[in-house]
């Protein structure tokens, strides 16, 4: 068999598992969730040995420590993974939920919640997205096809080993959770053209995954993660609240894509705002500016114009002061991947004026971009953060793994 | 300036026009349209003449008689497509509402809908598709792109100089509505790959199309308009509501996207539906049958199982005698292009059964599948049918044309 049609053959299985899925109470998937929860306890020895496995490949191929770290699994690290798995159970199902009316034909449309259907995910080396991901999708009644990374291979194979026994357990056909084996480029390039077996494909991980998954899907695609994202101090803001909200969103995690990258100031402000944030940060993070902020924060370096565009995720911050807000809402239009930006002012005109032009998926008034988190918009678990605007935009909870079914009834209606 | 060129700049031109046209509000959104209508009205004589030349090329070159008669605009037509422009004004403008909720941490989180931004057609010889898809884009806040087909041209060239008139009569920026007028394949491949300028393409026309459209497409596709659609006739249905919705779907308007292809009858009535659907339909509809079906209806010819995956467009009906329920499902989730598809039975657990385990966008009980319709569902208008499950599925009124946006109050909060 091909690897293109080993993955074809997990794709149909997958998709057979999900008409069953779909059907299932949400009793019946809760129950599912605790026993995959249980069995991860259980196999627990199995599933560290396999990650030993992985970490010493991964040592001995000079993997990068970031990574390694982002690789290890401990028995504590496990423990969070099935607390993340139990916590699901409590939240609300979408599946079933409708709204109904009669048309003028007389004949009566119900519009209910019904599950995407087979989900395929492409990611690297976390194995928590293994478990996360099929959770995710079983609580919302998808099945899903997952395609990790070759470093957590032993690992990824143990962990869905273990929620496919649960699954048998519950008497669930195991096809509902797949693991693509194979770890080519090709695997993954087969995933991508599985049109009318898998429903969206959501790839997680680095610009060059998003963009060969975008190149090459044919399936649709749901494009999560860059974050360029972006904070503009305003003529009136608060000098407080704003190296406030500016550390924060550079400095409490920046390796996460709601951090900060750009920073936009403007000119009224800049004087007693610059000279204050780069003391605050006292030489902790880099600082690219433009001419006028090299004036201002002597220890700064020049900021290219492809410094604007650039994601660092590290602690690198490019700086550049604006004549007005105008400015600052067509520079963040222009550069930003749209995921996150803020605006600091005490001036309710312009928070409006920022929250309504600025074209992203989350606009933030006095509020670090760091918000941007399922769990913190309150939607207890994510798939990822959507930067696209087709579907769903910005954090993705349950109710991004649903579609709409309309399910009509009549009595002999014609047209 | 290369063709790619061009399109561009009509996208980026486009793209900048849209971030104005998000912030209008319905009622400056209404005066468009009404003006728009105005200026179609006072154009008339110009927009009939560019069409007749298109007509007369058509001719020249051949074009099949159906195609001339999608193609020919006549003044009633033309006040057909200004209705339709006004009747858009009455319905309700789904952009600006909002939900809203305070977050654990504090912070105020408002998810309001907004425009998608940039809208690309590509779309075959129809000219109302120019000026309807145009209409909902502005409803809705969006700028469009419009690629049409060779054959429609001039009209095409007319309708929107008429249409960017209105808009410049408004004080709106004119690129807000844009033609690629090279009708090339390369413009649409360049239209294609518009990712960062396009949020969304949606493809009307052709089976050839949709499938170039998916396999090219780097900007979020919505796939539209494929309808393989069933009829199932259980073994309890009302024998004269079966044979009445079995023609009504059938027979009303063959070529579209919403008529019945394939019919699949319950063995246990089989011998008295069969025999009755032919006397009724009169050698009106040809008929394509398995072995059981050809045995019962004696004029019928043998079915292949590409019938079954097929779409006519046409009279033509591919028949299938089934023993249970089960096997119809079944084959319809095998077959069909999860378009529309409807039970006739007098049995509510065979309905709900239907209903539930049928994976289509539109699943009907005792009634046709030809009510598939944006205007029949309530929406007041459509820019297609979607039977792709991201975004939208089904028809697309107003709401498919709108994304959301997270706007975040806060006072300070970091995180």
């Amino acid at each position: 068999m091909s690897i293109r049609e080993e993955v074809e053959l997990l794709c149909i299985n997958a998709k057979n598992a999900s008409l069953k899925l779909g059907l299932l109470s949400t009793e019946k998937k809760n129950e599912i969730l605790l026993k995959i929860a249980e069995h991860l306890k259980k196999d627990e020895d199995s599933i560290l040995e396999a990650n030993k496995l992985d970490l010493s490949s991964a040592e001995e191929a000079g993997v990068a420590k970031a990574m390694l770290d982002r690789l290890t699994l401990t028995s504590s690290r496990l423990d969070g993974i099935r607390d993340s798995l139990v916590s699901l159970v409590s939240l609300e199902d979408p599946v079933g939920k409708y709204q109904e009316w009669t048309a003028a034909s007389g004949i009566q449309i119900r519009k209910a919640k019904v599950p995407l259907g087979v989900v395929a995910m492409i990611y690297e080396a976390r194995p928590n997205v293994t478990v996360d991901s099929a959770a995710l999708c079983l609580k919302t009644g998808n099945a899903v096809v997952l395609r990790g990374g070759r470093e957590a291979i032993n690992t990824n194979i143990a962990l869905v080993r273990s929620m496919k026994d649960a699954l048998d357990c519950c008497g669930i056909d195991p096809h509902s959770v797949e693991l693509v084996e194979n770890t080519d480029r090709e695997s993954s390039m087969a995933l991508m053209t599985m049109r009318g077996l898998v429903d969206v494909l959501i790839p997680r991980g680095g610009k060059g995954l998003i963009k060969s998954t975008l190149e090459n899907s044919t399936v649709p695609v749901i494009e999560t993660g860059a974050g360029n994202c972006h904070i503009y101090i305003d003529e009136s803001a608060d000098i407080e609240k704003a190296i406030n909200i500016t550390v924060n969103a550079k400095c409490s995690r920046p390796s996460v894509c709601n951090a900060a990258e750009t920073l936009l100031v403007h000119a009224a402000i800049a004087a007693s705002f610059l000279p204050a944030l780069s003391e605050k940060l006292n030489g902790k993070v880099e600082l690219r500016g433009c001419p006028r902020t090299r004036v201002l924060i002597p220890s700064s370096t020049d900021a290219t114009e492809e410094d604007y565009y650039t994601e660092y995720n590290d602690y690198i911050l490019a700086i550049k002061v604006v004549d007005d807000l105008s400015s600052a809402i067509d520079h963040i239009n222009k550069h930003s991947t749209a995921h996150s930006e803020a605006i600091v002012t005490e001036d309710d005109s312009c928070a409006e004026r920022f929250l309504k032009e600025v074209d992203s998926a989350a606009v933030y008034v006095n509020a670090s971009t760091r918000f941007t988190d399922g769990g913190e918009f309150g939607f207890g678990a994510e798939i990822g953060i959507s930067t696209q605007k087709l579907h769903v935009r910005g954090p993705m909870g349950l109710f991004a793994l649903t579609t709409e079914k309309y399910m009509i009834r009549g009595n002999g209606n014609l047209r």
